[in-house]
């Protein structure tokens, strides 16, 4: 499927729809089946002993397979997380960033669907994984 | 199970180890099965329209389930998330705190799980519910 | 909200739909919020040591939430699952039936969602929990 | 990590481990990263419609990672499930076997998960996905 946005395009619409948080957030790079999204670890993403919090890793998985579905559908829709599953398999290296690569498993009429793997920048294993699900709202 | 740990005693260990968001959080009250906490919902946990958004809920949710579980086994283990699900049910409204209602469900040598529901305050239909499942390191 | 089909009127939805596997399946109760369904535990459903399997308990929690989900909507929505996330808490007593209590958390226009605990008969931990979420299609 | 089991090996196990369902699973072949299994789907795995049924999608899940678990491990260990999540994307093609393509994510001390992806096949686009957790019991 074409992409009907670019990095510029995707990297604008965060910074006009969710000003609160696109600072946290930087994209890499479109893939030919997703996109990679890098969070930008600060102070306020961690937990005692360095480790990115748990709330992070989820924020920077919903952001990435957001970002995917959009590149497929276009910035029109409204789309909203219906449902998440996310598992935490490794502590982090601190004072690495996190890139999430993202890919979309189905794009429906009503449903989409996407997974990430999250990794510690330079690392070879995965930190987490998440699936996501999002209701698209009838086009009009 | 008797309590090992009171509203007080879980309020001082959640502003002693997670420095950086116990001000997010308000403990309501230990229940027979589990215990209420609060979301004191403020700007930064807002989505443009005025929805809190899924990483703040998230973060209630993780919070929620890990101070039910502290409350059976006490302070001393250090337990870590390794999987959570979460369904997203309803558009919160606007204005209103969240109240995250959690129980534990097993609490093993090993791992343990627990659920929560949660609600805007005053809200008769959750808009949200999750489940956790915590690692317990190895009693020393 | 009122119940749409009784426990004599699910039963006969579940012969004729679902032949095949009807007969593991017994519908004990309608609740307030939800319903009962008992797992005829039986050979096929078992893995060696005599622990009720994996696919079987899906199963158990797949059939108890749609029936509750019918009770509700009627027998007319042809609704399809399209999640589901299940954790595994205790190896359920051999020799006994599995029973499901099942309700709805969401039953939206397009989307509902109920999660179920399930117990091995006259045992007061549960061995599983399952949340599921089915698409309903438009009505005509 | 240089697989502990072959394809031969792990059939051999699957039918002296769990009689009951084996003949309906084939070991198509070991990847550099896991495994693809086989659901040899037939007239009881179906419903009304011809699609295959969740819970039997669940077992060729379940049994795919199980399998790819143990063939980084060894047979020695008892894994058991603790958790699932599975979406369910498209409507299989009837008539049609399923094929599980499954990968480990971690495999650690006493946690292992993996994911898998299910395709009707020939089938481009993938009918279900699953992550599964297992707990593994301490080496004697």
């Amino acid at each position: 499927m074409e992409p009907q946005m670019d990095t510029a395009a995707l990297g604008a619409f965060l910074v006009a729809e969710f000003p609160q948080v696109a600072e946290d957030f930087g994209i890499e790079a479109l893939t030919p089946d997703g996109i990679e999204v890098r969070l930008k670890v600060a102070h306020r993403h961690l937990r005692p002993g360095g480790t990115v919090s748990g709330p992070a890793m989820f924020a920077l998985a919903d952001v990435a397979v957001y970002l995917a579905l959009l590149a497929q559908i276009g910035p029109v829709a409204l789309a909203v997380t219906t449902n998440s599953s996310m598992d935490f398999l490794r502590k982090p290296a601190a004072g690495a960033d996190l890139i999430g690569r993202a890919r979309m498993l189905k794009v429906g009429r009503s449903l989409a669907v996407g997974d990430v793997l999250i990794f510690a920048e330079g690392g070879a294993d995965p930190v987490a994984r998440a699936t996501l699900t999002y209701s698209i709202p009838p086009r009009r």
